[in-house]
């Protein structure tokens, strides 16, 4: 396995779940069977979200119990009851989420940052005690810019990355939630992040919304971070046009890792097809660019 | 002026010449007219090529003669016939093309490289005769990889600039013409560049076609080069399908040099609207990404 760098597929979960379109179980099935069978190892599932608050992941049990074998699968709990709801599953590796921004955390959350950490407390020790073998991440999300309060100061999101790390959490995911961040913040950020945590322990989780995802990736490559989350397809996000970059495009992550001479083990003109059908029902074109560069049947039309 | 970095906007000639759907001159104008209003200082605003070839640029001499004042102006003169058309007009400001691949130059241009070559040497005297102060240009494209041939040696690249630079151009654009290069390959070449000529008369021209090109700007950044090339709205380039990348779009360089903290002058709302006229002729949705995000009215829909 050639994985000293992971890919991180969050599109059946993170990728889904702002879509209003309802897409059937059995093609979310098929979706991850497609990402598995291109090579991908690590794959966010679904989310035990309330079926209230985000009717597309109300199957998050029929999925979990259907996913094919072979990629190691995690699952977002956003509170007690979505950790209840996995661990009655057996779920072994689990994801829990909060910010950097206490607007953005309370507007998505109905939590400040500080109530998401007191929180965790609690569902940490409960996935220990049935999961000691279990694996945790936790996400991090508006780290370097929220959309109600701009800027975030970097020392908020290395405070807020610091407790998880000391609640024993095994990953903690950084995200750039609205693509907004250069290379140059991920280099402050991950030299701040790197005094109080092992860089081995962080994965980045960056938005391509303005087009700097991939220079961000190569930014934080360099420094030697080794974990980053991706959706095919570019799915989720901010999709507020066709086009638009919201996700990291698993596509995009692997073209750009492999010409960097990193393997993958992805093949990206499987990993290309394996959302075909969702954007079909989603009645969108795909839009991820070394996707539609696999796609195209003539890539040859230079000026 | 803030100029430290140079943006070449290559919309007009670069961005136009590959589209079907006639731009009426006018409309042209008032695309140049609102990318000079955005605060770009340099454009390449058309090329004195066969209308035969061309049909889109057969108003080189109009377009020419109606230009705005205050941005620098060059065209691109891709023959001696076309030669003779500038320096009548009074062109001082010429780019010329070849490329790093003999089978892309053979069937783009109908000449070998060496041919091309061969041929600069009589423009480029019969242009410092008629305009000693003149500035010049050389495009080399296909520099990383050629959509005939695959990747290119970057000892042809650095082959052909060296030529170029000791004929006497003022700066060697290097093109990525299908947007294939990783930052590592732009390290590579940059390096053995920098060994043949100063860094300072080199321009990068990078395609966005598999979202590699801010990734590379990054890195070219890194290592010294100072001017990139880049086409508002990201038209040109390899547009097979919406949404997919061809040139870097002008707004995603500027964002990205301006968060990076090196301003540009550039407004990037009024740069994020200079497009649009043509982008409706030709029935197209704005794609490049920051576009995307400076027109919507709400960037904030986050997960």
């Amino acid at each position: 396995m050639s994985d000293a760098i992971r890919i991180v597929e969050v599109g059946p979960r993170d990728g889904l779940q702002n879509e209003k379109q309802a897409i059937p179980t059995e093609v979310k099935l098929r979706f991850i069977q497609g990402l598995a069978a291109a090579g991908l190892k690590e794959i966010e599932a679904t989310s035990f979200v309330s079926a209230k608050w985000v009717p597309q992941l109300a199957d998050a049990e029929d999925v979990w119990l259907a996913l094919p074998k072979g990629p190691r699968y995690d699952a977002l709990a956003p509170n007690a009851k979505g950790m209840s709801r996995a661990l009655e599953l057996g779920v072994d590796r689990i994801a829990l989420f909060t910010a950097s921004s206490e607007t953005f955390s309370v507007r998505n959350t109905n939590r400040t940052v500080a109530e998401s950490l007191m929180t965790f407390e609690g569902l940490i020790s409960a996935f220990r005690v049935q999961q000691p073998n279990g694996w945790m991440r936790g996400y991090v999300s508006t780290a370097f810019e929220c959309p109600y309060e701009g800027q975030v100061d970097p020392r908020r999101t290395v405070e807020v990355a610091r407790r998880l790390f000391e609640m024993g959490v095994d990953e903690v995911s950084i995200g750039d939630t609205i693509g907004a961040a250069a290379p140059i913040e991920v280099k402050v950020l991950t030299k701040l992040l790197g005094e109080v945590m092992p860089l081995e322990m962080i994965a980045y989780h960056f938005h391509d919304t303005r087009g700097t995802a991939i220079a961000n990736v190569a930014q934080a490559l360099d420094l030697g971070i080794r974990a980053f989350d991706s959706s095919a397809a570019g799915l989720g996000g901010c999709p507020y046009a066709p086009g638009a970059g919201g996700n990291l495009a698993s596509e995009d992550l692997v073209y750009f890792l492999e010409r960097t001479g990193i393997p993958t083990g992805v093949d990206l003109y499987g990993l290309s097809q394996a959302s075909l059908e969702i954007l079909g029902l989603l009645g969108r074109e795909p839009a991820a660019k070394c996707q539609l560069a696999q796609l195209s049947a003539s890539e040859t039309c230079p000026t």
